[in-house]
């Protein structure tokens, strides 16, 4: 399995992607899933990938030739020369249907489902910042104020901490940090996740970055994070009260069968609501 | 879909559901999804179901007569009689396979899975208190020690809470606690699991229970909970130092294609360690 987010903030873009790959559990690989294609002071994009491997890798080998011929253009499109993100989405959406063509049908014949997730971000001289997700199909969707980030592959753990956290005025470092404890908490709960994590922090139309980090479990860092979110989590948790049994009744019936009688039930409320 | 949480404690057991089902976003109901089976003094027993509803409905309706004929035994195993949770669940997966026999040829020609997914735990006189999570086929696997919940429909959101807090050691009030925060996480994240909430707690040894709740959003101790968590969680994320980008480069190379050369690596590190 695959963790992978990349976030688009006002600030700028963060990117974190785990390396832990497997074909069965009793085939672990670690594999880094963050490339980042950077021409300094013209462009900056950084590509995340999950689903099958093969897939994966293929698409990465020949972005770096591919080219998109149109009509109108009197060249092709590369992802080196695009003038706007969408269309180096566009490559890469092309990259994408290249390898189905090349190898779809033989994965099929294998009964292997053709299934890639991307994440692609960054910016491209001339205009601002952008964010896709690219799907198996090659098709893709863009980020926007509303939904400033993207998850691929086992997404759902550290969905929750980006949901109460993110929004397009949060700062690179703290969006940083809450994508690593995104990561914290599904390399927790999936065996499948794991370290090095490799993070990318880009500053708005800077068009590189140096901000380029991977992350070991003995990173000082990460390690204050893993163990701090932990801990701190459990203090919350403990500072809330817990429920107090009303001897009054509520009017909803739960629909019950014990011994075929109706169940009456109880109220729960706050202790500071008992007191008054 | 839905969302139900059974824990297994030494003091007793926790059982939570929600109320959402869904065939589609543009058809949402309210479905209960608990049912408590009780003969006080004798056994108590609780039923949560996920899945198709139309299967876990009828595993519900014929489980109060379904009838477990054994060489053995002179006379049938119900659910009302037998003599460990065990038996008890014996008979739940053959009511199970008897909604199989029925329903499953045609469901398969309409191009539906048969899924079922219960979770059923309680306690029988002259044994301790049992969880078990039923499956599909009618087979079961039983909580332990070392995994004293399940989980059944949108786990993946509400786990990471469950497996901070709950041990076997968790009292019971903190247990119901846990199982409301990580249903609310779930709710957050999930459109498809909502309120109301059945919540039941079963202190170990009493064979019956009056701590039979339902709960909705207009619940003062679920409304603490839902507004305490978010802004706490907020509170202690914000209290985890951001990171802090270090000069100093790391020997662990990105593989990385960034106009074909290697990127160098900064590391990272934590505010207080850069003031020694």
């Amino acid at each position: 399995m695959t963790y992978c987010v990349g976030i688009k903030l006002n600030a700028g873009l963060v990117f974190l992607s785990d390396s832990r790959t497997n074909a069965g559990v009793d085939n672990i690989s670690v594999y880094r899933k963050m490339i980042v294609y950077e021409k300094a002071g013209d462009r900056f994009m950084v590509l995340l990938s999950a689903g099958n491997l093969s897939i994966s890798q293929s698409v990465r080998e020949i972005l770096q030739v591919e080219q998109l011929k149109e009509p109108n253009h009197p060249e092709p499109i590369t992802i080196w020369n695009a003038t706007s993100m969408f269309d180096a989405c566009r490559v890469l959406g092309q990259a994408v249907r290249h390898v189905y063509d090349r190898d779809a049908e033989s994965l099929k014949n294998a009964g292997v489902e053709f299934n890639v997730n991307l994440i692609f971000g960054g910016q491209i001289a001339g205009e601002g910042m952008r964010l896709f997700q690219v799907y198996s199909a090659g098709n893709f969707i863009e980020a926007t104020a509303e939904t400033p980030y993207f998850q691929i592959g086992e997404y759902k753990y550290g969905k929750p901490v980006l949901d109460r956290v993110i929004t397009p005025d949060t700062d690179l470092d703290e969006a940083a940090k809450c994508a690593l404890v995104s990561m914290d908490s599904t390399m927790k709960s999936n065996l499948s996740v794991g370290p090095p994590f490799d993070l990318v922090v880009y500053e708005a139309n800077r068009f590189q970055t140096d901000k380029v980090v991977c992350i070991d479990m003995q990173n000082p860092y990460f390690r204050m994070l893993h163990q701090g979110w932990g801990q701190k989590l459990r203090e919350v948790f403990d500072s809330l009260e817990d429920p107090v049994w009303d001897e009054s009744h509520t009017e909803t019936p739960l629909r019950t069968q014990a011994g075929g009688r109706a169940k009456p039930l109880k109220k729960i409320s706050r202790a500071e609501e008992k007191l008054i």
